[in-house]
């Protein structure tokens, strides 16, 4: 298959007053298999890149490893989209049911989660730290300047792992999700620490993402677009500081306001 | 759990140089757990919104049923987020793999299915009929006029069901799938016939949302937003004419062109 990020293909463009046919640039979408101890795990529909970030950041979100040491081996078949896991423990047959629902006893209350792998991962972020909103600003100008395959194709979304200072680490994707999977992968692989740490992020934050998040362990995102109310509630109660429609010297914040220096004194909890 | 389309929560605003306190529309996550003759087949984060419409299209998508007739009996719950479906036959166990990778023999030539229920499920659509580009910068001018819940939240997709002249059914999702499962599940139900229908939509063209379209039978999209090499692929194999960057009156075309007036004598394939 084909592993180029992006691919041309010809288009017929239809401007105000004139047709052109030419060739233009449009996001691959590459199916890539995970097996894992020899059984079919998942098929993720991603982009073409860091496939390895990817499988090992899947694999720590849905709860099937917790650091690098849990993977045996590992063969990723770029060509093919296929990556070969071994694990050094067998996997036990309820860790499989990871998408099935899970029903509070409290539904409704607090913690606000359906899938039954998520109340096992998620966890309550309590490190401390500040940044400015011009910081956050600037965070996000680079991310957007940085996005160049975006800018190519209108198809992909991006993450980025921050200090205050700098993005340390762009992930691209086609899917939110995944992009965010390579972060993690990346920091699990490389061992880096999620204190003091930020995302940037181009897309929604909905309950997903935000679980994401607090799986990797980070006390805050940022994002040009909207939160879901899911997504807030959950910011709330794991203690992520949730900002959205972060769009030049605007952005909103939804949860924790204590993380940033200008919003630190108020309250939002209702 | 709270089922409007959309809530209120406290929000802080920092400006260009003002902060202030207020409340802000937040799109709604719901999730909607589907149970098939009594067993949990799938649960579907969404907006809690044509429910009922949501499982019918949800399970044809998946296969699970071709018409109507194919369900015995159905109960939506829609406070607790539930929808207990009874077939009027056994699931085979097979079909349970429907999230399986498909491996074909010619991989990287053509029908670039990678989910073995998309094989039993895409169609080629045949049919022929022709719409303008104004007719089609017209359908997209409307989709947003009536999309009042996205600008409200920022955080919902919309699919409409046209002819060339009228959009018939406008359905609201946080997820793109979601809301053209809707259209879908409304088609079943109400019996009402794709032919010379098309589909306007407000989010990206994936393989997924393509292969959607053929499940419906529809012969054409048009979209805002961006497609994939893989949804294109898919779209000229499977007779799909798929628009994107629709924006005032300018658009691409990247597929089957003879089913527009202004590009029917254009060649576009390879």
């Amino acid at each position: 298959m084909d592993t180029s990020i992006y691919q041309t293909k010809k288009t017929i463009k239809l401007g105000t007053d004139d047709i052109a046919v030419m060739e233009d640039f449009v996001a691959t979408e590459f199916p890539f298999t995970i097996m894992l101890n020899g059984t079919e795990f998942a098929t993720i529909v991603c982009t073409p890149e860091n496939l390895r970030e990817l499988a090992i950041g899947f694999l720590a979100s849905e709860g099937m490893i917790r650091s690098i040491d849990d993977i045996k081996t590992m063969h990723v078949d770029n060509s093919r989209g296929f990556a070969h896991i071994e694990l050094n423990k067998p996997l036990p047959a309820a860790e499989w049911d990871h998408s099935k629902r899970f029903i509070g006893s409290c539904c409704g209350k607090s913690r606000q989660f359906y899938f039954k792998s998520d109340v096992q991962t998620a966890r309550t972020i309590t490190h401390t730290f500040t940044v400015t909103k011009e910081q956050c600003t600037t965070m996000m100008k680079t991310l957007q300047e940085k996005s160049n395959d975006f800018k190519k194709t209108g198809g992909v979304h991006n993450a980025a792992l921050c200090t205050r200072d700098e993005l340390l680490l762009i992930r691209t994707d086609i899917g939110r999700h995944n992009a965010l999977d390579k972060i993690f992968g990346s920091m699990i692989e490389h061992n880096i620490s999620a204190a003091e740490k930020l995302i940037a992020f181009s897309g929604r934050i909905s309950s997903e993402v935000l679980l994401k998040v607090s799986k990797i362990g980070i006390g805050m995102i940022i994002s040009t677009s909207a939160p879901t109310n899911l997504a807030i509630e959950l910011a709330g109660d794991l203690g992520i500081t949730a900002i959205g429609f972060a769009r030049g010297n605007k952005m909103n914040v939804y949860t924790h306001p204590e993380r940033m220096m200008e919003t630190k004194d108020l309250k939002i909890t209702d």
